[in-house]
């Protein structure tokens, strides 16, 4: 099998990090933080380790600050419905997921305005400028994918976020696809809320997303309930990352999320990021030299793109990926949850046919999907 | 050690449940339905078969109006926000968790109006007739604990349910405790919204909770995103179960409670609830002869209790866990985030000490806990 969908979720997971979810149930099936017994206070300081892993990777503002959600939608959508709730306006790039995207338009119906900018592939400053015209009196929030999971197409959301903080105005970065892809450091880029998902780039577990909070930013909690402190308050406590945590979190993905760090960390984001783009190279030069093929962006760099390449060819996106599926290589077709990034490339009726390595991927992997990429174009 | 807090977490994992995680990672780590490849499809039917083994094994409406949350506590939330976000009336039994209750409070803020209904231990025709008066005419809600976490205590939450259903009022069952210990149908009960954890009675893993819809019923979603059916589209999709599930669902924890609820099956839920009613019972009659102890409940059985128990002695619970700690033996002390509860039998200020068996608890488990517990009471 030849697995090139790792932008939704990366297949092959590190030894470490399956150790360590086994480990997670056989020793710490137990509430964390709700029993005073060795486990679970044993099991507090690995959640709590996790925490700062997290915090360190991402330079981010410490432990309390890393909260963690079902997914990096849910979080997504905490922010969202926190900052946004009473409307206003928000600024995001033209490249964003519909995690983003839905709970501004279910906004939108209580009269939030939204702005896109249109992110110019190559050209950051054009990019930058488009976020400035984009703002205005009434912008209470930014929000901005470090890379699109469509194209690839990484928006300068260093800068974007500079631009943010100038303005005063907060920022929420979707690094979905860029979280274990390239270094992101939320003090020194200025980032107010920072999330992703475990289980791609990090090599996690699914069920788990993970939103990391300026220090000092108070949302109103999208859940409440039992959170292990402050019980006899009618209120939710008041710091997080307990504030947003009501409910039993989910041990496993967790214990396993901070193996999937280390590992990340061990081999170096840069590392990652190049191995995966120079197996990305080969793809996009061969695709190049058919003329049944058709690309969106140019030839994959580290500097612009992340390692996430769409192309289609004259069968409709669904079919190559039937056809490819029947050759054991898994790639995914379709929209890919981002309608208004396939608006801007035209291919909101016919979706893209994408592909996605992780750090597993082998130069073999590549040689045999261009094989097989051949015969089908060829052969069909 | 001897683990006794099974009613937060069952620290035994059947081998099946462990082994099905595993599984889940190692072969499934794909997006279902997002991908049309082999595995992406296989999974799909994989999530359905759980939705659907579920759905009978609760009585429930099919697989579709099975929905994944985070947590039962996620589930409640869903609920509560969606019917009781614009105010109105709700009556709660006085046995209730924060994570009924502080969604509760919170839109208390914004005008709905809340009524306990007391819970008569033992007295069903009682409380049921406490439900009956705490009704008006703008309730638009019961929520219903099948069995309090705190005192086992179970309402009697079918006819409540038929009460209800008599007067065109939701009712929200919270099985949080119950599920897997009790035999609970949906349909045959007349209960509109069912919710439940994986981690508990069910013998699944931590991160997952569900919520059982009655077919017909539709949600404001609490989350809105990606849900990889009608990408296009700005609004969530209509139909549950995707209408609700947007972001990545936890695939390890739901393979993994799919052979939770086999194992429950297998067992079968009387014969569970028959083992560990015994266990307490045994517990019980030792703590009951003992003058330092005070009982809150009377003596356990299948009738009127679930296999939870709570006392407390003339040490304040929390130093009485550390005691049992430091012998090996995990229990819970504090208020166990339900201090509705707590005040109805005067323990919101010293809480209690929690014993909870599960399947796996042994005989010999037991006598081991009562010759600590005697160590403990006479030689501190």
């Amino acid at each position: 099998m030849i697995y090139l969908d790792n932008s939704a979720t990366s297949f092959i997971k590190p030894s470490s990090v399956k150790n360590a979810m086994l480990e997670a149930v056989n020793k710490y099936s137990v509430n964390p933080g709700r029993g005073n017994y060795k486990l679970s206070l044993e099991l507090s300081e690995k959640i709590y380790e996790t925490r700062n892993n997290i915090s360190e990777f991402f330079g981010g503002y410490g432990a309390e600050n890393v909260v963690f959600f079902a997914s990096c939608t849910v979080a997504i959508n905490q922010v969202i419905f926190s900052l946004l709730g009473d409307g206003g306006h928000v600024v995001v790039s033209d490249l964003e997921h519909n995690a983003v995207m839905r709970p501004l338009y279910k906004l939108r119906e209580k009269g939030l305005k939204i702005s896109f900018a249109e992110v110019c592939e190559k050209d950051k400053d054009k990019t930058l400028d488009n976020f400035r015209k984009a703002i205005n009196k009434d912008t209470k929030l930014i929000v901005c994918t470090a890379g699109s999971n469509v194209f690839g197409i990484r928006p300068p959301f260093e800068r974007i976020a500079a631009l943010a903080n100038l303005y005063g105005i907060k920022i929420l970065v979707d690094a979905s696809q860029a979280a274990g892809i390239i270094d992101i450091n939320m003090r020194e880029s200025g980032i107010d809320y920072l999330c992703f998902p475990a289980h791609k780039g990090l090599y996690g577990i699914m069920g788990l997303g993970v939103l990391m909070i300026k220090e000092g930013e108070t949302l109103t909690p999208l859940v409440y309930g039992g959170t292990g402190v402050e019980s006899i308050s009618e209120s939710q406590p008041l710091l997080p990352p307990e504030r947003y945590e009501s409910g039993t979190l989910n041990v496993p993905g967790i214990i396993a999320l901070n193996e999937g760090v280390k590992f990340v960390k061990s081999k170096g984001v840069f590392r990652i990021h190049k191995w995966e783009t120079e197996r990305l190279k080969e793809i996009y030069y061969y695709l190049k030299g058919n003329k049944r093929v058709k690309l969106y962006t140019d030839i994959p760099d580290t500097e612009n793109y992340l390692p996430v390449l769409s192309f289609n060819t004259d069968f409709p996106s669904e079919r190559m990926a039937e056809l490819y599926g029947e050759k054991g290589v898994c790639i995914r077709s379709g929209l890919h949850c981002a309608p208004v990034a396939h608006k801007k490339y035209g291919t909101l009726n016919v979706g893209t046919v994408r592909i996605s390595p992780s750090a597993f991927t082998s130069v073999n992997d590549v040689r045999e999907f261009i094989r097989i990429t051949g015969q089908i174009l060829k052969l069909n």
